[in-house]
């Protein structure tokens, strides 16, 4: 899950030419250009990822860039433009561990609203043994639910999806899971 | 589904002072300030809605904006900041037709590729009759399967949601539905 922010926090400015205020007609304050009048709208973004597991071993990526450099993470990042959630999830699990995986189907969909984050986390199957460390990956390696590193993971929604996946591994069919009842709507990450 | 796009597509000029080009130590191009350096990412938007049932009738609104203006729609529309996805789907109902809902469970994850919009849509039941037409919606109303204005339709993927909604009528639990096979991962929005 890699960064590419640069819009400023609200009450922060802009880049060097760009202010906070609500354009005519509008209702919400916006990014806007001093010089040109340009609105820079910002949405929430999609972060798209899987839980893959081989048997009875799920595939986990040790992160080789900030944040959370050094810690476990699941292979996830920001859907692309013109990609599908589950495309999105393929390509991740390729570029972070050089793993070609087969989505069964969606686990989870949680919010993480302090940074206006949606995930879309999958149930995928890794279809070879054959991983390897991507450029955003330090290691990676396919882990025993005992053997996971629990106290080295990098963030909480990757605690929350391997609990889920753990939860319903048994299950056929079920409705994807949101942020868990305990992260009260979570705003941890 | 409102539309608040000000990006112009790739190969066209960015607001006056926008180009397109790929900034130092990126892979992309971006939208980038000619006079600041600002860099206006760009990244999927995400539409949240439903399908709102009340026994056996459904809930329609018909648009009172363009794209598709009088046509008749779910109530859906983009994702805001801070929000989680059932949440925003919560809102838009009250927004376009001032009904109170209750998420039942995620009914499908569409891609509409071509403008990169992922669009998350539940099943809902409608908690009172009590429904009026919101600023957005010229007229709500609630329809029999049978009724359905099906020549009236706004998008193709309402079409999608209602088929998926009313073959999963019976299912207490599934997996969300992705784009139907015959649109071949679908472009047709």
């Amino acid at each position: 899950m890699t960064e590419s922010k640069s819009l400023p926090e609200p009450g922060e400015r802009g880049g060097a030419g760009f202010e906070r205020r609500v354009p005519p007609g509008d209702d919400h304050e916006r990014l806007v250009c001093r010089d040109c009048g340009f609105i820079a709208y910002e949405n929430p973004k999609v972060v798209v990822g899987a839980v893959v597991s081989r048997g009875d071993r799920i595939l986990l990526c040790r992160r080789a860039i900030e944040p959370r450099k050094g810690l476990w993470t699941l292979p996830a990042g920001y859907l692309e433009l013109g990609e599908s959630a589950d495309e999105g999830a393929r390509r991740e699990a390729w570029e972070e561990a050089r793993a070609e995986i087969e989505i069964d189907q969606l686990l989870a969909v949680y919010a993480i609203r302090r940074i206006s984050q949606i995930q879309l986390i999958y149930r995928a199957r890794l279809v070879s043994d054959a991983i390897a460390a991507g450029p955003e990956s330090e290691e990676v390696g396919l882990f025993d639910w005992e053997e996971i590193p629990w106290q080295e993971i990098a963030f909480p929604s990757v605690h929350w999806a391997l609990r889920d996946h753990h939860r319903l591994r048994d299950a056929t069919a079920f409705p994807p899971r949101s942020n868990p009842a305990e992260a009260g709507g979570a705003d941890l990450l």
